[in-house]
């Protein structure tokens, strides 16, 4: 048994799509969650960026002592290497989330969409083939899906989302995929988006989602659970402001944060 | 007379249309451009960040030893004072820009679109009531512009940009402005859209071009213009790497970087 907390970090808010599934399916667990508002997006700057960003945002992590990481930002886990790690018990979204896809396709037609820097690294495409080697992957950058979601564009009728979302999905649709990888935690926000663009034959995999159990399941091999029964926290930092982190989580998951937020300064780590 | 490069910076691109506007008036002068690459886009942070990270964008310009400094990102410009600037000369789009709007208005109705903390600050409603209370200011965040700029959507006839610009800009259009203010850099890259959406009788003043022109007649009041005969040279310095500035300038711009592009550590400034 271990009673520390999990530590989650994202590029911003999209991550705290992966902090509702983990209090969902392990609500005995403690979560320090980082998001790096200050440097949000990540999805369109350089490898090399993304791994110093990454390598910070792991390190604050750590300092606050935590028993297990994990990268809830795509963009993050497309570069991360397990070297960068310490032996740390750790998970990112790309393999959980390619494992749930090689199950669930039976066209052996699987899609994949994320930022750019996540689609350029062709991390979701490597973890799929080395998997099964017959599935074709085919894969879709969406830049402007981050944006639409931090703007608050995500109602099911909203038409700028909707014509964004049919100029990115159409040509995976008519490659016939029968599975859909959301490789960015800001993708399920517009999952009806996407849905209606896709049609009904396709499953939307939530990367997030699939984080969350990886994780569950890593603490679980490992021995590694909480056994406390105390009332369990989740703790917010931020790089911006607490406020504005507040009021965008707000705005864009439609329900306030339960937990105390705090700022850092994420260049001294 | 004063021979050391004149010093420009934004938060990633869009300045770069301030640099052609200085290099067609000045072009006697050198030019130290800096990019925030890293840290794009600032018009969703907090006052308190962008002020940091505005302090180290001059610290780094500071550090060049340039003569002047030229704020070309309408968000920065929004929440520098000058105290912060330590007696070195100027200037940022707001004031520039709101003097050019007060002398072309015949209506007495301007417009004023830019990002959000732009907006929120309240800086170019200040500022040309300041010069004219008898002015009323219509003013318009406009979140998304810069991000279909960053990610191509600029062509006169692009459904998305248009949509959206419909979206910002229709009350604009019914509050019976004559003048509009790009207060970001990235918007003279929209402007057939932005134009085609305002209507002909609506004057659109590029913030970046009369910022370029307080830029010269500073130069020519304190008579610190270049006066030597020998070929000048801009040199853009960036926070991510060189090649993906190099190829976003290329997209967004539609034409090469013509100098020499060099990466640092913005951090450490």
């Amino acid at each position: 048994m271990d009673n520390r907390p999990i530590g989650v970090f994202d590029s911003g808010l999209g991550g705290l799509t992966t902090v509702k599934e983990l209090t969902s399916i392990l609500p005995n667990e403690d979560i320090i969650y980082f998001g790096d508002t200050s440097r949000v997006p990540y999805g369109q700057r350089s490898p090399e960026t993304i791994k110093r960003y990454a390598h910070q945002d792991i390190s604050f992590l750590k300092s606050k002592g935590v028993k297990m990481i994990v990268s809830a930002c795509g963009t993050a886990s497309s570069v991360l290497s397990f070297e960068d790690l310490d032996n740390l018990l750790f998970t990112g979204v790309i393999t959980p989330t390619s494992i749930a896809a090689t199950r669930i396709t039976r066209t052996k037609k699987v899609g994949v969409i994320g930022t750019s820097a996540t689609i350029k690294s062709g991390a979701f495409k490597k973890a799929i083939c080395n998997l099964d080697p017959t599935i074709e992957v085919f894969s879709q950058a969406c830049p402007l899906f981050v944006p639409l979601v931090e703007n608050g564009f995500t109602q099911k009728g909203n038409q700028v989302a909707a014509l964004v979302a049919e100029q990115y999905l159409l040509p995976l649709v008519e490659a016939n995929i029968d599975t859909l990888i959301l490789g960015c935690t800001h993708y399920p926000i517009l999952s009806d988006i996407i849905a209606s663009v896709m049609g009904t034959g396709v499953t939307l995999l939530n990367s997030g989602q699939e984080a969350a159990r990886r994780c569950r399941n890593l603490l679980e091999q490992n021995d590694m659970l909480n056994n406390t029964k105390s009332v369990k926290t989740c703790e917010f930092y931020v790089s911006d402001t607490v406020e504005d982190f507040e009021q965008n989580a707000l705005t864009v998951l439609a329900q306030p944060i339960t937990g105390k937020v705090y700022q850092i300064d994420i260049e001294q780590y």
